[in-house]
């Protein structure tokens, strides 16, 4: 087991990676837990996956859980399910010391989360990620979120994490499209911050897309230390470091709301937008003209779409990124790359310009 | 125009109290909000009685505004006008720069606080208090919420106010129920931080009923020093010392609740309550014998309700009771009064045994 420790203002989270660790994190959150009511939020499929050796873990802990459902996939972010899983949580008794475990993908991390953040104007929580994305990116970091029909994410806090427990096998049984829309951030990880991730994964895309276990860890562990790093340094976004994170981010969310937040995987979705990215970054002379070539190459190895779907109405995505809430003033803040393991961000960026490339 | 600054972590606060304030507030606010969206939120009654005045003060000072209503009292405290606020801001372009001012009460500013702090993960947000309660009480200290049909307050942030701009001229259109509720608020702080204000209270009763002016700004001034100390030294009520605040809350937001938020102004509700936390402290020695007869008899010449409603069923209290999010553990937390100027938290007090001091 790997213990990456996230540093925040006056709070700690402790991020343990390992595999088989979902059988043992009832053993691993004991002295967090033991004697408050614990209140599990996750959904049907991934219950009826990865569920019952998780929730026996905890029962072997004497730490047992009250399981709350929530829909599949962007369908939990709503403010419908935030209001009724609150109230399922008063229901069932939950108070301040109370704690919130997410135990799912990144859908259920975000609403379960939120939902922990504005219980009693806040109570802890623990993530138990168990899709890519989640144990990579969006369980570490505190950020929570419910849509909007008018956008993604417009609605959330930041709240950290008490504990995020990442285990890699829980990775074996996902579904093969959501593996692969995991790996969009993956890739994100090493264009903005790790070369020799980049490299290992242009190396290894056979053993990747196979998911060899031990490969699958080293992963998991190299991108969730550097989620750590940002997040440690730039805990609320303020400082601008944290942007980095949004690399593909810009185009990627205005495809999810043009399309409607399901006609498209988050990470589907990002993988098009990195391609625009650095599309437009050798546009502006920012990285050499071969970058894009070689990001489009590594998503494309993965089975990641890289160009806009002919379902996608380009205007209507144009329009969803003006609303993005990153919109600063006049233009979009867009994070280039000058090659690996870095970044530019620039403002002023045209939705136009940026769509323009694909 | 008194200042008074709140010292919290990381930010700065500044309530600034002051006759005829809201025709000023406008060039007062304007180093903050200047060139950003500024969206208003209040309701219907208030913006009949005193929003032109303060709308006029920001289209001078060049910072116009969009304004956005509520329901009117308790009604605008749930996930659903929640919900229709953020939809309303996203559709107007608010985004991360923007500022949310609450102009309104109590559940105005709870409301409109809560969609501050969620929308995009936190945007700036003044409070503009046009109730005695909101300005000497809950438009100070960040404190914001809704309301779940299963309790009060269930659901809501710790977000703080950049300012809180009290005008206690605004005070004086206010329909007299509202103001004798806030009465009971004032009480409070005599109660369990000021003697002397108390005596102030006992020696000007007529005064205080005819809204003398010079009288109310002494008193808002007075008590939102106090609620501004209490909140700079706990300011997300872990250390303690903001439980003081809850002298009469524990029953009075049962009975809140078991009246369906609305049959009942929160101040009369916490009038009631302090009588019953009186009469336990007496009762269990904390206290002399005559000080509940001197709390009670204060906010009786206030017109203020000191025993339990006939509608009030008591079971319905004592269940709402041991719901509340404030009980830790077994039995309530419930703040009892040793004399004036001075608290005593006792624990595992039954809701029987406080309810039944009625």
């Amino acid at each position: 087991m790997t213990r990456i420790p996230v540093r925040l203002a006056g709070r700690k989270c402790l991020i343990a990676v390992g595999r088989g660790l979902l059988g043992r994190a009832g053993t691993l959150l004991a002295p967090l837990l033991s004697g408050r009511l614990v209140v599990c939020v996750s959904s049907a499929p991934v219950i009826r996956i990865a569920g019952s050796r998780f929730a026996r873990s905890l029962v072997r802990a004497r730490t047992p859980a009250r399981w709350l459902t929530v829909p599949d996939g962007e369908r939990a972010k709503t403010m419908g399910v935030l209001e009724s899983l609150l109230r399922h949580m008063a229901r069932v008794g939950v108070d301040r010391r109370s704690f919130v475990i997410a135990f799912g993908g990144g859908t259920v991390g975000d609403v379960a989360g939120l939902s922990a953040a504005m219980y009693a104007r806040g109570i802890g929580m623990v993530q138990v990620p168990t899709t890519l994305v989640g144990q990579v990116d969006s369980a570490i970091g505190g950020k929570t979120a419910v849509d909007l029909p008018e956008g993604k994410n417009l609605v959330g806090a930041f709240h950290q994490p008490a504990a995020v427990i990442c285990d890699p096998d829980a990775l074996l049984t996902l579904p093969d499209r959501q593996y692969r829309a995991g790996l969009a951030e993956v890739v994100k990880y090493g264009v903005i911050a790790s070369p020799s991730l980049f490299e290992l994964l242009e190396r290894s895309r056979a053993a990747v897309v196979a998911r060899e276990p031990v490969l699958l860890e080293r992963i998991v562990v190299t991108c969730a230390r550097i989620k750590a790093r940002v997040v440690s340094a730039d805990e609320r976004e303020t400082t601008g470091l944290r942007t980095m994170l949004n690399f593909g981010h810009t185009l990627g969310h205005g495809l999810e709301a043009a399309t409607g937040f399901g006609g498209m995987l988050h990470g589907e979705a990002v993988a098009i937008g990195m391609v625009a990215a650095a599309r437009l970054s050798a546009k502006l002379g920012v990285c050499r003209r071969e970058t894009p070539g070689r990001i489009s190459a590594l998503l494309s190895s993965f089975g990641l779409p890289v160009s806009l779907p002919r379902s996608a109405n380009r205007s209507a995505v144009v329009a969803a990124m003006a609303r993005d809430k990153k919109r600063a003033g006049h233009g979009l803040r867009v994070v280039l790359t000058p090659g690996m393991g870095g970044v530019r961000v620039r403002d002023g960026i045209s939705p136009g310009q940026l769509i323009g490339t694909l």
